[in-house]
């Protein structure tokens, strides 16, 4: 039997309230100076009480030895095994800024990105050129036609765009131009099926058009893509647990998979201020309520393990207001590491605390990885977090007779 | 491949000697004034000492924050993944009074219970009325027939009794009428299945009838029914693990499930005293000898802590007996916690010990959930115990070349 499944068949409304605290790319390695953490660096004083009254674990998003990207990542904190529900990010995307994605579109999440005199990436993000600028470099390259397909291309965050084709028979079987790296060149996009021929055909040719037409400009002068995919189909959070649930996240990618399992999207605003006050605001309003917090990942991918470590002072100034509001169940944890030392998303299993009045308490007196790997849940894979969550709230019958 | 068919291929029979101390709803939480677990509370020299020397750790029986009911939660600890083998309650505990369950019965299991004037339950176990009386009130409604189908009523314990429908055209899969809480009405069975239709027609006809019959009676007025099921298929003991395999348990579910794989349902009594004197005389004729003590459990479910830590000091006593026949390894655990704050089943996960010569010694002091945490064991699925068991018993090969 499938989890999913069996978590349905026992499910069933309470007026209890979970919150889950998402806190992107939260794992790290030690510092070479210290040998600490950015997590063991920082001081945390609201989330060690909870750590010392819940019970701690290290989680392995997908299974251990898998660095996540952000979808597989949240999809399984949420509950959904994302080696059965594997949904290509330029879907994400799209939903998160609330495109009107249809059955048959195909879309692809891009970059601007720099290359030099050869075609070789010297910076794949453009230099992280703001949101404006961008705005200004999609509306070039937006509403192109090429053999019948309509293409549309609308800006995200930062150096990111998605880009939307739409026209007869497209399919999403195709391989990335983006490498993923500096100092390559970027690749040729290939059919990884014969249905998604014309895809691939069409999809070189519109970067081959798009490059052409930034090839004078200042801010990037070319694109890379990734991710092409349709929309996916998804059971919601409600059918499953029997919950109504709401989205706290500045993060187009994670806005997009809270609405395809059927979350609200609150207005959260852009900053941990924002988002906090967000939660206050609603709390009253759904049984669960996941927060995400991007700043933290973004210092880790940048490779800042100073602005990481205060980010996450800062964090923990704001969980007082959590704790305040009492959820009979509040979860923290993290969609996959990131340490600064890396610059990327990573393998690492993430630390996990679950808070309840009905938690065996573990004792441990300061939140961190090393203190984690103590606690009573062991190391366990992400897809066990929710039933956990739903137990400790009480919303889940017994199995079995 | 499945780790049955994996332990099949590698099981060999030996003179080697395993028996399991399955002790029921064992895991607790800890009690609002003291701080500690009903375990923790006990004093148990026998099983520290047990402990102090074997190897321990804290135990899924299904995955973690699944409470499992006594089906899922014995399958796993004999090593059948509760996920893959879903047996319905009914099934099993005409298994466990020797009912003579043929192939094409359907079988449910019934409570009798107290409803009020508006239909809403008001003791879905009748206050526990004792099993003499309980035989009487299913003589008023045994081998009734509805719509050509014969239906037979037999007493288990306590409020407790199964229905068996026989006749053509039936199937297991329709929906419970028991909500398996106070303060409701009963539900109207319903098929999951079109097959099932008539299963379902029949069900609510018997209980209307039923209900009836019982409505001037003053020990229950009316029946609630769960776990509709047919007669399961299982492998046996012996063919997977190569062993001569007995029972030692008065809980019927229990021996219906012992039955079903095989086991010797050895004539157990009712009390500690009767099991341990049982364990004593069927030593010397099996290598497998499973003890099944259900009182702890009850204790449990009747949120008396007190009662609770008497009974496990009490069994504590008895696992003298058990060391001084030297097994060649003693596995202590549990199917599911039964938390006397709580009085259910919970999802909670259970102390393990595994005592034998080939342990690495954890040198736990004292046995109790918290300490069975920092055992060499860690958080492990309850399909692993029996693996580990025959390892420690020396009789599994090994696998691949």
């Amino acid at each position: 039997m499938d989890v999913l499944e069996l978590i349905k068949g026992i499910s069933f409304p309470t007026s209890t309230k979970i919150v889950l605290l998402a806190i992107d790319g939260l794992g790290g390695l030690p510092h070479p100076d210290t040998g600490k953490t950015e997590l063991e660096t920082a001081r945390t004083p609201n989330l060690d009480s909870m750590a010392n009254k819940g019970n701690c674990g290290l989680m392995d998003p997908v299974i251990p030895g898998i660095s996540p990207g952000s979808v597989p990542g949240h999809l399984a904190i949420l509950g959904f095994d994302p080696l059965i529900h594997n949904i290509g990010r330029g879907a994400m995307e799209a939903m998160g800024i609330n495109f009107d994605l249809q059955a048959d579109d195909v879309v692809a999440r891009g970059n601007f990105a720099i290359v030099d005199k050869k075609g070789i990436i010297v910076d794949r993000r453009a230099g992280r050129i703001p949101l404006g600028q961008t705005a200004e470099l999609c509306k070039l390259l937006d509403k192109m036609e090429i053999d019948g397909v309509k293409i549309f291309v609308h800006p995200l965050g930062d150096y990111r765009f998605i880009v939307v084709f739409r026209g007869e028979g497209l399919a999403s079987g195709v391989t990335d131009s983006d490498p993923q790296i500096n100092g390559t060149t970027p690749k040729k996009i290939l059919p990884l099926t014969l249905q998604a021929e014309k895809t691939a055909l069409v999809a070189n040719k519109f970067i081959a058009h798009a490059n052409s037409l930034l090839s004078k400009n200042h801010l990037a002068n070319a694109i890379l893509l990734r991710g092409f995919s349709k929309r996916p189909q998804l059971p919601s959070l409600s059918e499953v647990y029997k919950i109504k649930a709401a989205a706290i996240s500045s993060f187009p990618l994670y806005r997009g998979l809270a609405g395809l399992v059927g979350m609200d999207l609150l207005n959260s605003g852009t900053t941990m201020d924002d988002h906090f006050a967000t939660l206050e605001r609603h709390f009253a309003e759904y049984d669960f309520i996941s927060l995400h917090i991007k700043h933290i990942d973004t210092a880790g991918e940048d490779k800042n393990f100073n602005q990481k470590v205060e980010l996450i002072e800062q964090l923990d100034q704001h969980v007082a207001t959590l704790i305040k509001l009492k959820p009979d169940v509040t979860v923290v944890t993290s969609d996959h590491s990131t340490p600064a030392i890396m610059g990327l998303h990573s393998w690492h299993p993430v630390p996990v605390i679950i808070n309840s009045p009905w938690c065996r308490p573990d004792g441990i007196t300061k939140f961190s990885e090393y203190n984690c790997l103590k606690g009573s849940l062991g190391r366990f894979p992400a897809t066990h977090l929710m039933p956990l969550a739903m137990a400790y709230a009480q919303k889940l019958g017994k199995f079995g007779a």
